[in-house]
Formats: C-alpha cells, structure tokens, sequence
C-alpha cells in the first residue's frame, strides 16, 4: 500500500500529489491556506512551458483540479512539526496528529518584504528578475538589496532593461566577487550605496520610487522595483537529526530525497539551483513518484 | 553579449530557448525535423502539470509557438557533430559549420521497437508507463522486456492494475535484486521467460497480444502492451575529451550543465532520476538560463 503525505499546496506540493496519485498511492496534502501557493498570487506568467501567457489564480487552480480529480485529500491545518517515528514520520499540526511511512516537504520560501511594496505588487513590483524581468525590456528598473541575490537580479536586468538602479542599504554588496565582476561589467547599471527605498510611486503600475540616503531623497524614474532583501525557506518545522539543510534549505539528492531516508522536499524550499514554477512541478514529480514508491517498500 | 546553441526541439530544447531567449539570449537551435520532439507524438497526456489532459500535438505546437514568438531561430539541418574549439563549440551539421561561445544538447533518446507495434502506440502500445499507466486502472495489461527497465515498468503497473504479463524474451530478469524482489511481492504479476510478442491484436486499440514461448502460442487478453526493451540516448554525435557519460547519457550537475564547461544537457539525454515532460522542461530551464550566463562571460 502506497501513503504519503505532502505538506504545503504550492506547484511543488500539487505536483508532487499529482504524480504520487497516478503511481496509485492515497495521498494527504496539509495546507492551512488555499492551493496554488506562490504561483496563485502572480499576475502574468510567460514563462511555464507551453504557455505564452497566463494568470497566477489560472494555472493554479488547473493545477488543483488535477491533483483533486485522482483523490487528493487535504487537510487545511497548519503542520508545526514534523518528526521521525518509529512508523516513519508523525505529522503535529494545530489540531491533531498524522503518522505517514513516507512525506515530502514542499512548503517554499517567505520572501522579505519592504513593507511599502504590498498595494504594488504584480504591478511594477517583482520579487524575482527570472519570471518578470522579461515584462519591462528597454525600460528603466531598480533592485534593492546588498546581497547575492541583488547582485545576480541587477546582472539579470541589466542584459534586458535600459537602466539598472541597485539600491543597496549597505555600504558594499556581499556576494561573491565573480559575480560583483560580472555586474559592474554591464554599462548600464548604477549602484547606489546606503540608499533605502522609502517610497513606491504610480497609479495602477509603478512609475518611479523614491530613495533616501546621504542625507538625501531623489526621486527615480522606473517601472519596476525589484525587491531582493532576501527569502527564508519555511523549514524550522522539520524537527529531524541528520537532515542537512544549506542556509536552511533542504538539500536533496537528483530524486529529490532528503538525507534523511522516506523524507523528500520539492521546489522552493530545496537547495536546487533555479527557483521556478517548471522547476518546482519538475521536483514535485520526482519527490512524489520516489516517495510514493520508498511508501511501498516500509508499508507492507 | 548572450549567445547560445541548442541541439534538439523536444520539449526540453524548446524550454531552454525560452529561458535562454527571455534573458536576452541569441538562441539557434538545431532540429532536423518539425519542433516538439517525442511530446508532439503522445495521443493524450495527463500528468503534465496544469492540464488535466490535453493533447501532444497541442502541448508541442503551444511550446514552439512560445520559443517563436520570443525571437527563436531555427535551424532545420541534422547535426552530424558536435566538438570543442578555441572559441567554445563547434556544430557541424550535414550542410554547415558553425561556431558558439555555449550549447545544450537535448536530443532526448530512442526508444528500441518491437517492429509490430507502430500502428498501435498511443492506441494500447506505450513505451512508459509513468506516462500512461493510469490510462489502464483496474485492467491487465502486458509488459515486454528483460531488464531494469521492464521490472521497474511491470512493479509499478502492478499497483494500478489488474494483473500484469512481464513477457520476457530472455531466461531471467537482468536487474538489481532490490527491484526484482519489490516485483516479486506482487501478487498479480506473471512472468513468461524465454517467451517474444509475435503479434498485437486490437481495431483501434490493443484488445490482445500473441506470445510465443516453449514451442507454443498464446493469446493473452491485454488492453495494453508496454514495450521496455530499451531506449539509447542520441549522445554519439558529441566528440569531446572529458564528457562524462553514464551508460551513454550525459552527466549533468544540479545546474545540468555536463563535465565539459559551457556544454548542458537537458531531458532524456541526461542521467536524470525521471524522465517526464515536465522535468525535461526544469532541465531546459536551468539549462537555457545557465547558458545564457555562461556564454555572457566567454563572448563579451
């Protein structure tokens, strides 16, 4: 008998759900929230293969039906620990106790926010230059941040957009200095130091953002600010010796197993090496199909 | 100045040129016959995430409309090889020569055929059944084939279906005894050593399929035939010094970019865990995206 539970309704859970139902096995998916996760709250997206353009709610909700028409049970409580049993795995969320032989862990990332952005995001605002950069060719942008990933936003946007502002709270960027190379290679990108972003502009789309520093406000003419503050992978819950785990992060094998064994994780919450939505449902598929099958092998 | 060739127009190649277009990429891409690869010829697929089914033409044709309409170029000539030179690699096809600073190869693989079963693939015949299994719950079906590909095909077709023939051409099962013993758990698989599939019966799909073993026929009431006699990988047309191969598949790293720097691989040419539509697409991204890096810091 094939049993798994995924924890966490994003791409990377629904897919993992999706494969792991088809291989035949019952399968409960925890998700205090409504399905489609991150994917759910996009506007546009034009880069899931097959689809030239499509809104967030859209592919979310497809990818929902999918996995509820071949029996996906959820359960809409929110997971507080998940730990080792002697069975496997028990489940502690805020309103009872599961035990599975085999779980995946698709619970994704918590991006930083600025706390000024939130009326503006989708429209002007983006927290990831690989999926929107793409909307705003020849124009004028900016990146906050000071670290690898702002430096890697800005180096992304400037190969596309006109003008690249890199806002950087901090006095230097901390990123690796191939990386910092490769930036201030590209003419097009200005970096300015101890500057804060203090305000967004526009009606429905950004316009321009205002910066503080030096003393001084300046107002930018953008259409986009890219915010790259950073993101915390939801992962404290994992209560497991020997899961190794890279600046938090759930390292995995190419099958998307853990290192602790029956355990998986897919997409956002991995250290894998692009964060997208193809890439997500790509780990769902392998974490599902391999967890479903490792359920096989201890649930006789 | 981001320039990159990709070899294949599956749907692995089609999702690195759309990764690699979108930033800001020139993308070639080498196909000897029409775009969509393997993916165009499925009849129906179901575990693509999104669609709860849809068909593989559409699928195909929506993936090369999306590549086409980012700026894609095309190149319809059949690569004959592909080489290492001082300027990064060198595509010699049977009517050119050209010249790129970083290349993905997704040339997929080819399946071994039975030579019986062409006018029923997608009507009954299929050659994965990760892919197509579900199509079949609750009926039997057959599986022919020897090795680790048969067994793993005919242990996961156990548990969705009613009983399952494992036709063996050879007197024994040639995988590793993990996989043989999780086969022979199941109590509705039956295999036929030293026994061949001489013939498929069936109007428009397969209703039955002729063995021939021990000096006799027989008929075996079967709704589908699953051929796993083997599948090669197209990688014999790569001569470079240093390409690790596993059994003739590419190695690729979490970045699926192989043991020769600049040179990725994508799809079912890789030594991928899983080999799906979807995963074939996560490979194309990261191998598109970390292309298109790549040959921004060798052709500036």
């Amino acid at each position: 008998m094939k049993k798994i539970a995924i924890i966490g309704g994003g791409a990377a859970g629904l897919s993992a759900a999706i494969y792991a139902l088809r291989s035949g096995a019952e399968v409960t998916l925890f998700e205090q929230f409504g399905l489609g996760g991150m994917v759910a709250n996009i506007d546009k997206i034009e880069n899931y293969p097959s689809y030239s353009s499509v809104e967030g709610w859209k592919l979310a909700s497809d990818m929902s039906s999918q996995a509820k028409a071949l029996g996906l049970k959820t359960v809409r409580q929110r997971v507080v620990s998940l730990q080792k049993s002697d069975m496997g795995f028990t489940i502690i969320t805020d309103k009872g106790r599961y035990e599975f032989p085999a779980a995946v862990v698709a619970t994704g990332t918590s991006h930083n926010k600025l706390g000024i952005e939130d009326k503006f995001v989708g429209h002007g605002v983006s927290y990831c230059a690989t999926c929107d950069g793409a909307f705003f060719r020849g124009q004028a942008v900016a990146v906050v941040g000071s670290g690898r990933a702002a430096v890697s936003e800005a180096t992304y946007l400037a190969d596309l957009c006109a003008a690249v502002f890199l806002v950087s709270p901090e006095a230097e960027l901390s990123a690796d200095s191939k990386a910092i190379e490769e930036l201030f290679a590209r003419p097009n990108v200005n970096v300015m130091y101890k500057h804060t972003v203090s305000e967004i502009l526009g009606d429905e789309q950004v316009s321009a953002i205002k910066t503080f520093g030096n003393g001084a406000t300046q107002t930018l003419n953008v259409s986009a600010l890219f915010v790259a503050t950073g993101a915390a992978p939801v992962s404290d819950f994992v209560h497991i010796d020997g899961l190794a785990k890279s600046r938090g992060y759930l390292v995995v094998d190419g099958r998307c197993e853990t290192t602790v064994k029956g355990l998986f994780a897919a997409g956002d919450v991995t250290d894998g090496s692009l964060k997208q939505i193809v890439t997500a449902c790509a780990d769902g598929a392998k974490a599902g199909s391999f967890a479903a099958a490792y359920s096989a092998t201890v649930n006789r």
